[in-house]
């Protein structure tokens, strides 16, 4: 049985009944999507509410629409992935979240590692990724915003994470990705490194706290990379 | 049995015998992978060439290796995976080029999508794409370059690929990713899109050459997030 299309829409603010969409929405909606009268469409608030809804009318960068009763949103992954990032130089940890967000994450735990340059995460800093976060899960249809965590000590991290599944790379790891998150459900970290991986004091307390290398193969990701990837491994290729 | 950790240095130049590293691969190798004598390294070229070696002496901001015959690099995938991409604006292909390099990808193929604002590869740009490719697979320690073909048009690309193996994105395919591409070696093609999504047109001409829609979830991906989650997807569970 062929699944209805049915498109996501952003609108701030959900009340069931009749409602006129403009500007950036109405353009994805009419000219990307090529939405017309008749089809149904989910529409989100970016704060966890849908709306089902059905387009009575487009035009050039208008929409009317007919939603019915807000409820909670669904959209969210079965697997649920926090990725734990090592502070990250520039505006590196801005892509984490942007890319992570749009993939899937459920949280972001920064934490700052032994071998990272950058050793605080600034309020404003904070505050700047938690928009980004709320942005990217608006523009990707999803109903929650993953939340974005204050940054703490490697030590302080896996205090929190111990006893729960957690991944991380490593190159001298025996088991692979697919063989360490064999479900499609259920909860999992991933932890990836900084610019400079991760110390032998590092590897050592995951290994004491049970956390599992994987080995990802021979080539080796720059830091910002390992989280969007790791995200897209575990969620993709089951479109969980 | 545990794999043995082998590093992994990028050398201009691979030739038998005694070698000094310094610059930014004796940091790699010494600061952060904190190599010592004795341990294995493969150094690569960036060009097609691996040797093995030891490393015999290290020092800040040096490292000394005896490097064996060079010989024809391995490290690629067991699944070839070509990424044929839209023509996107800004810098985007650049980063497409860069986190696709890194993760695996074999080849890209650009090409000029009916809803793509940007409708040409200058030389100059092609240029451009190719050294970052060119980069990147150093970084990451690929012993081959993926090739950056020139832009053509989507009529052009999909007679090249008839009969092969190629996936898009489809929200109304039924398939997985995993359903799709089941195997773990062999060759695939992942088509993403522009900003503005494929034309009706086009879904229709990927239809008609047997490319497969695949399901990638409920998560909206932006075009320039899409090839590197499907490179990841493919590539990394098995860490081929």
């Amino acid at each position: 049985m062929k699944r209805e299309r049915v498109f996501r829409v952003f609108l701030d603010g959900l009340r069931p009944g009749p409602v006129r969409v403009t500007g950036d929405a109405a353009h994805h909606l009419v000219q990307v999507l090529r939405c017309r009268p008749g089809q149904t469409v989910i529409a989100f608030d970016g704060e966890g509410l849908e709306a089902e809804g059905t387009v009575t009318e487009t035009g050039p960068g208008h929409a009317s629409l007919e939603l019915g009763e807000p409820r909670p949103g669904s959209g969210e992954a079965a697997l649920t992935v926090t990725v734990a990032v090592a502070l990250l130089k520039g505006d590196k940890l801005r892509d984490v979240v942007r890319q992570g967000t749009e993939l899937g994450a459920a949280a972001f735990r920064p934490f700052i590692s032994r071998h990272a340059d950058v050793r605080q995460l600034s309020p404003n800093r904070l505050g700047r990724l938690r928009r980004v976060a709320q942005e990217a899960a608006r523009q990707s249809g999803r109903a929650v915003v993953p939340p974005v965590h204050e940054a703490v000590t490697t030590a302080e991290l896996t205090d929190t994470l111990r006893g729960q599944t957690v991944i991380y790379a490593d190159p001298l790891a025996e088991q692979t990705l697919a063989a360490a998150v064999p479900g499609t459900d259920g909860e999992v970290t991933v932890l990836t490194g900084p610019e400079g991986g991760f110390s032998e004091g590092e590897i050592s307390l995951f290994q004491e706290s049970g956390f599992q290398g994987v080995w990802l193969g021979t080539r080796i990701l720059r830091a910002e990379t390992a989280p969007p990837a790791l995200l897209s491994a575990l969620l993709l290729p089951e479109a969980l």
